[in-house]
């Protein structure tokens, strides 16, 4: 299964991609950032990013495009862009009706390293050894893009979004459900947003 | 001139066309609104969005889509949806090569009652009498979406963004400029957003 990864961001997206195989096996394919400058018209912008989007998807034919979530608290002087990128993001992949899902910062970092308050450093290590690369991907919005495509593709079986009932769930799905969970409550009912 | 404006959302999203003629004459060409599911998801939602304001543009081939310009702080629950559809219709403009204008309710409101503040209904009534239409546009969102048209007809020749200076304007162009200042002030550094 290839899975695109997306760190939305309207100065840098984010894009990985990898190839998840038997056993969970992971395998590295790209990774790459698209830029627009902040000198440009935010129309022009979106266009540049939605058409680099578009190009990373046709080349690589994903079975899915995983997408960091945007929540409505973050970081307030970029977030409506963000929001926007990721939005642009979903309608590239539903436009040729690949399927999407989106996964918080929180549930990437427990996917990786099993802790959903990890360090940005440990993310990188562990996003480097389990790709097997010689080196933290760069820049930033490099290595976050194949942490989502990674946790998408480590995701506890039958993993839950939030709001969902946890009764009868496997250790690991419990720790995913409280990662979700922990995310929310830490940021408000913004949950649900997009 | 035609103008397509733009209230943007992802359950509805009005889309109101007007033609501004000389004298700033301005006439009624279409109004209407795109609807999506809160059932269905995100990404089909944005697709169905998405296609809806494709069709309209290439219906009327407006000289400028005028949408509403958003705010992170703006009602949080659904601000992230509004964002993300006001890009889609910056991104289906300009992949046409169609410019694109962003305009506050505020804007909206000084330039067709004269108040940056005026309620609801006065906007409404004012947009039936600018358009001579018989009855205020319905839904809402359909009224706004036509506002959002006259106030890009409307706006004072040189009008200026937020964070421009106010020296040597003219009155009009002055009561602008502080209507862009208020809704700035109003609602935190966020004006720069998008």
């Amino acid at each position: 299964m290839l899975i695109l990864g997306v760190d939305p961001g309207l100065t840098r997206c984010g894009v990985g991609v990898i190839e998840a195989g038997a056993s969970r096996r992971l395998s590295f394919v790209h990774v790459d950032v698209i830029r627009s400058s902040p000198d440009t018209p935010q129309d022009l912008r979106l266009l540049k990013i939605y058409n680099g989007l578009v190009e990373k998807i046709e080349r690589f034919v994903p079975d899915v495009v995983s997408i960091e979530r945007v929540f409505a608290q973050e970081n307030r002087s970029t977030v409506l862009g963000t929001a926007q990128v990721a939005g642009l993001a979903m309608l590239a992949a539903a436009q040729r009706g690949i399927p999407t899902a989106l996964h918080t910062p929180s549930e990437v970092k427990l996917a990786i390293t099993g802790s959903g308050t990890a360090p940005k450093k440990q993310v990188e290590y562990m996003v480097m050894r389990i790709l097997n690369l010689n080196e933290p991907p760069k820049p930033a919005d490099a290595a976050d893009a194949l942490g989502q495509a990674i946790c998408h593709a480590l995701r506890p079986a039958g993993a839950i979004q939030g709001g969902e009932r946890e009764e009868h769930l496997t250790p690991a799905q419990r720790q995913w459900a409280q990662a979700v969970q922990a995310s929310k409550h830490g940021r408000g009912p913004q949950k649900r947003d997009m």
